[in-house]
């Protein structure tokens, strides 16, 4: 784990899961900018976001943009997107988001009357993180139990597991995953098993159903690392 | 959980993942059979495990037995043989699995240079689970470590996911977890999770790669389940 500052754009940043990956970033001494199509709407929440950093000793800061101003802002962007319309968002931003670190956490997830399962993407050998543009991309952050990250704990009890192709983009990660969890991400492997993180959360929803609790993962066996 | 007492048929027995399996069964009080093509070499691996059974108060047998014999001597049926030649040793066995509660840890899993992924199984849309024939099938125990459930940990610090279409079939499997863990197993949904489940092991075995251990998973937020 490095101590760097990071400036974070979130892609998303009005989403549960975008705001609440945000806010602590920033808690925890990171700047992030939260990105949105309407810049109002972004600052909108930059403003929630800021009211709760209030008196948080060594907290960043969190401004609001259009998306492409944020990511123009940022040397990270976290892509917090819904996956219906991901394609065609991240295609339009596609210049923007060039020689950017990017960290996917969407989950391309189905709903009937089973539940949530994964989408087969590109016949079960692609993932919304592969799918991102000319970019050192890394998935991250799948997992995370988005009521939990706006709620009152100081870290969440889960592990955030980093996978991608480039160290130098999954250091990145797991460096923020220590805001969230208070200890560094876990190195998951290759950028290609995205394909198993990504649809893993459909069995926590599963579980959050069955036991009606905010279930998240951690992986056992590492001692400290 | 419940306090059943089952006769778990081992099929691939005398591989790791089976005989730890079964050795932890039967050191929690339920009677194993170990399964494999030739008899001899499955009686072999039942007096290994039976020795280590010695002296454990409570413990249930361990006997083997050609695959077709030691079914017909269960109620449960773990499969935990190699995904290749899964197909076609399932379908050899497809009358004696009939009318069984069958436990697939079967893991698709593939090696190349950029280390393990998952198989992609009918276009992304399948799993070993799901192949499984005409019987109470439910898929659990595909993410616990080899090395570890023969070795002197008590319990494993891991969870075991339990996915499956049948209540009845998955409860046996959420009791059989208990003597992996010391604690129930967790119901994570739907057989179709098989899917996640399967290729998970290869995010577990990134992870061992990297940090040199044998890593687990467990699930956070559920309390005393």
């Amino acid at each position: 784990m490095t101590d760097t500052r990071y400036t974070v754009a979130v892609i998303g940043g009005t989403g549960p899961q975008g705001k609440g990956l945000g806010y602590r970033f920033a808690k925890n001494g990171h700047d992030i900018v939260l990105g949105s199509r309407a810049a109002e709407k972004a600052e909108a929440v930059a403003a929630e976001v800021t009211e709760r950093l209030a008196g948080v000793a060594g907290a960043g800061t969190a401004k609001g943009a259009a998306n492409a101003d944020a990511i123009a802002a940022a040397d990270v962007v976290l892509l917090a997107v819904p996956y219906d319309g991901h394609d065609e968002l991240v295609a339009s931003l596609a210049g923007d988001l060039a020689g950017k670190t990017v960290i996917s956490c969407v989950n391309p997830l189905a709903f009937d009357k089973r539940g949530a399962h994964g989408r087969v993407i590109n016949g079960g050998e692609g993932s919304a993180a592969e799918l991102a543009p000319e970019a050192t991309v890394v998935g991250a952050f799948h997992n995370v139990a988005a009521p939990l990250l706006w709620g009152e704990d100081e870290f969440l009890d889960e592990d955030v597991i980093v996978v991608g192709d480039s160290a130098d983009g999954k250091q990145v990660a797991i460096d923020l995953a220590a805001s969230v969890t208070g200890r560094p991400g876990v190195d998951g492997g290759k950028l290609r098993l995205a394909r198993v993180l990504e649809p893993f959360t459909a069995v926590l929803i599963s579980i959050n159903r069955k036991y009606k609790t905010h279930a998240g993962i951690r992986v056992t066996g590492l001692g400290e690392h």
